[in-house]
């Protein structure tokens, strides 16, 4: 029988390539495993085939169990120029966790030539002994631990609280969220880092921002190290309170956004470029990456909570090796995982009504199933629109411009000495060289609208895809919460202990409906100006057309 | 064996149908012969199969002779409620000049009801009995002398003077064209009917026209006659000299192209409308027709000798059946066709020297080769541009219309109360009609750019494609010069014969040295209007879409 697999994710394939797009959830039967750079080729029910990343999908074994055996070699990080597109999966492994072994680029690497990638770029020539050895026992890793939690987590994982985010890392939020509600966890948190929920006129929001800073990510430079044989592209970043600029690389950014997924499951994080960016030039791909890196870089920077989070706050500032890996241990470490993140939260001191809690997710639950469908159609929008303009839209103005140029070439052959048929013949040249123009203009164009819009609307994507993962989380805690009632009912569970519970899980709720107000109000300025600065964009472009066709016109006058 | 078929012409196939494109000389292997409406089916030796007007090949005997066997019975004109895209030849038949027997409906058709087609369209319901018999003999109708015509022809084609137009009818130019150049031909021309050939600054030229007029060809109007059995489209004529409308069919304007190109093989004739007109509705195709007819007209009327002619003057002003009938047979009995024309010509008393019109002739052969394709790139760029305005720009602009509405409508699900998101909502529902609006611009447009400018050159297509005709008359007429020259040198003709072919010669050459210069200042004034009024339309359209564009951004405003 043929090996079938499992999509474990929505994978959207490129148009016009062999790449198919498939759907969570979607069963496919295997064709070939081996097309290499983390790519398998599958058939649909419908008979349709392609290739989809390995990583998205799992090997279905007759008995649809997950065998958590040790993790295969994964890709070596810094075995490819850019870290874009690889997989760090194997192919032929039916564990689609992430491969965390010791043998992991990342780590490795990171013993060799650390200081050289997330400093400012200046000590990327130093020299330094590449570290060959790849079974090296990396401290702080704690394989354990998580093989613990995958193991857990993969027998218990549609039932359990607070673990329906897709984390490669298969987080332990089950238990660390269950200990939150259940009040096992007693955590101090500082003053410095606790966080409030506040109420204003629109409802519960979180506590603005108080000091406000950017970020800006500058244009990508390709560093290289180990003497030059290996290159790789890091994008400079610099925070605006202190102004030092940092190189991180594209790696960097996906711990980043792992650490903040595993934190934050009430909290949808913004997503990293993927690998389905369309882009005929390198350098194009690569400044289309910067732009949507800026945009996740932005909502952070504009998010109360994730602004302030520690691990954001060391990967902006961090540019000294050891700090770097204190951190990043530290990071991986923390305890105030999921629901368990809730200690930090200071609320209004106001019993929330479950009615009006129920009301507002069920709200937010159909409104995001619509708006996903509309960003999505926004932004495939925005991928087949620069197509157009770049593809049939210009080479359309440019046979445009030859039909009219050859005509003028052919006219000019007879022109003899009449002054107004050799005008006529070269102002119809011209209008053949304004027709070519205006094809390099749709060319070029896309740059200044379609893709910025399609930068913004991959953010929003990314933000609408993780809502439901969010609602999920809450939903579950109100379950226990249920349980926990009936537990009481039942004098299972003692008054005060439910009554920690209630108020737990309203300090949950509290997040929530904070969250869904900030990505309310977020919003309505973000797609404003983002509408604006299309229609300017697109304005200004069929402006600059007629400003083209009407000084060619001239050319006819007498 | 598989019959196989010779392009006698050059024939256009509609891009996306199943019509084929052939070039003149191609064989073709015959497939079909049943298609019907005189559309056959072959296939090409690269194995490309399609559709094309039988009239445009004749079948490959194995002797490959012509056999001029009595035409089979065509096509009856009034059995279709329009003439056109009705082939006039039948299908399987040998003998590709047009059936001219007396079954040809328009005489027959001409017996019985003449009157409510050619005058103003106020008799069409008059009652007249319909002759079923289709075997009258017409009087007036000289089949032997055609018959004679065509046996001649077709065993000289290539090799006889003036004879190279592809006339239907096959005129007898070759005789007519050397009875006048061998001064065989006599006949007093009455001064009235004299054209003169003058000299200007930019060369020899027609004496211009002294009572210019117009023609305007009005909307077509759907008639019908017995009883309302039959109907058919008449396009109403009214010259501006006595603005008298007259009522003509495609068949009219048909039987008064072949009289022209009969006449006048010397001047290019400007082409009627053809089948391959792209539309997507009867009534634009019927609207493109009449456009394409006024072009014709618009021609006729700025031709300093079409313009007087007397077959033309008789289609424009003939209202009375009598005397439309007696004007018919005078014209096709008419003597002074193809260069036997040239009796009618006054040309100034200077003797023309040869080299310097060799020079004229083979600039325009080159210049007209040139710019036929020009032309035809032109030509043809009009109608992939009106096909792609009104299919994928549209559709383009209508699927990001919907993309914007339906994000509109997916943001407002959750707009609450909060002024700033209602107003957003709105702004970006309305932005989605405002390029939903803009879709159906782009479908409307090409009635206003890109149709005109094709019907232009569908104009200059035509008239590109008669030059080298014209070319090959007038060289077949110096090369029987030359002929003469020999005779006389070897005493064969006598030295006051040969002057006078000299003269007629020079005649001749005077001729198309006027033509040329004709062609020459006509399409300058015509092209250049023809470009400043396309461009007008081109920056009228940009600019309504920054409009629309600047209309809706200032809805996004506070």
């Amino acid at each position: 029988m043929a090996t079938q697999v499992q999509a474990l994710y929505d994978f959207t394939g490129e148009p016009g390539t062999t790449e198919m797009s498939i759907t969570c959830g979607e069963v496919l039967t295997l064709l070939n495993t081996e097309i290499g750079e983390g790519w398998w080729e599958g058939k649909k029910s419908n008979g349709e085939t392609g290739l989809f990343p390995a990583a998205y999908v799992r090997k279905l074994t007759p008995e649809e169990s997950i065998q958590t055996k040790a993790a295969p070699p994964a890709p070596r990080y810094d075995q490819a120029a850019d870290d874009w597109g690889e997989q760090h999966y194997s192919a032929g492994d039916n564990n689609y966790q992430r491969g965390v072994s010791h043998e992991d680029g990342w780590d490795d690497d990171w013993e060799d030539d650390t200081y050289s990638e997330i400093g400012p770029a200046q000590q990327q020539n130093k020299t330094s002994q590449y570290n060959q050895q790849s079974s090296i026992v990396i401290p702080g890793m704690p394989i354990n631990d998580y093989n613990q939690h995958i193991d857990d987590t993969s027998s218990n994982y549609s039932s359990s609280v607070g673990t329906v985010r897709k984390n490669k890392f298969a987080p332990s939020s089950k238990i660390s969220g269950e200990s939150y509600l259940l009040a096992t966890l007693n955590v101090e948190v500082p003053d410095s880092e606790k966080v409030y929920i506040i109420q204003d006129e629109d409802g519960y929001i979180w506590s603005p921002i108080t000091q406000p800073y950017i970020v800006t990510v500058a244009s990508p430079k390709k560093e290289s190290k180990f003497k030059g044989i290996k290159s790789f592209i890091a994008y400079q970043l610099t925070p605006s309170f202190n102004n030092i600029q940092v190189s991180r690389r594209y790696k960097h950014f996906d711990w980043l956004h792992e650490r903040l997924q595993e934190k934050f499951t009430l909290i949808p994080i913004p997503p990293l470029p993927d690998k389905q960016i369309s882009g005929r030039y390198d350098e194009q791909l690569i400044e289309r990456r910067r732009v949507q890196l800026q945009e996740f870089v932005d909502w952070m920077c504009k998010h109360p909570v994730l602004s302030r989070s520690e691990v954001w706050q060391h990967f902006l500032t961090c540019t000294d090796e050891k700090r770097w890996k204190a951190g990043k241990r530290q990071a991986e470490k923390d305890n105030l995982l999921g629901l368990n993140y809730c200690v930090s939260l200071v609320v209004p001191e106001k019993a929330l009504l479950q009615s009006q809690v129920d009301h507002i997710t069920e709200q937010c639950h159909t409104f995001i199933n619509s708006v996903d469908t509309a960003i999505k159609s926004v932004s495939s929008m925005c991928i087949v629109q620069t197509k157009r303009f770049q593809g049939p839209y210009k080479s359309d103005c440019q046979k445009i411009g030859e039909a009219f140029y050859s005509l003028g070439n052919a006219l000019s052959l007879d022109e003899g000495t009449i002054v107004s048929t050799s005008k006529l013949t070269s102002a119809i040249k011209m209008t053949g060289g304004v027709y070519i123009d205006i094809g390099r203009m749709y060319d070029e164009q896309p740059k200044y609208d379609w893709e910025p819009l399609g930068d913004k609307f991959h953010l929003y994507k990314g933000i609408a895809a993780s809502f439901p993962d969010v609602l999920a989380n809450h939903k579950g805690a109100v379950q226990k919460k249920r349980e926990c009632e009936r537990l009481t009912a039942e004098n299972k569970m003692e008054v005060a202990q439910l009554n920690e519970v209630l108020r737990r899980t309203d300090v949950i709720s509290y997040a929530l409906l904070a969250e869904i107000n900030h990505f309310k109000s977020e919003r309505t300025v973000d797609i404003k100006a983002t509408m604006q600065k299309f229609l300017k964009q697109q304005i200004n472009f069929y402006k600059k057309i007629v400003d083209k066709l009407e000084t060619t016109l001239r050319y006819y006058d007498d």
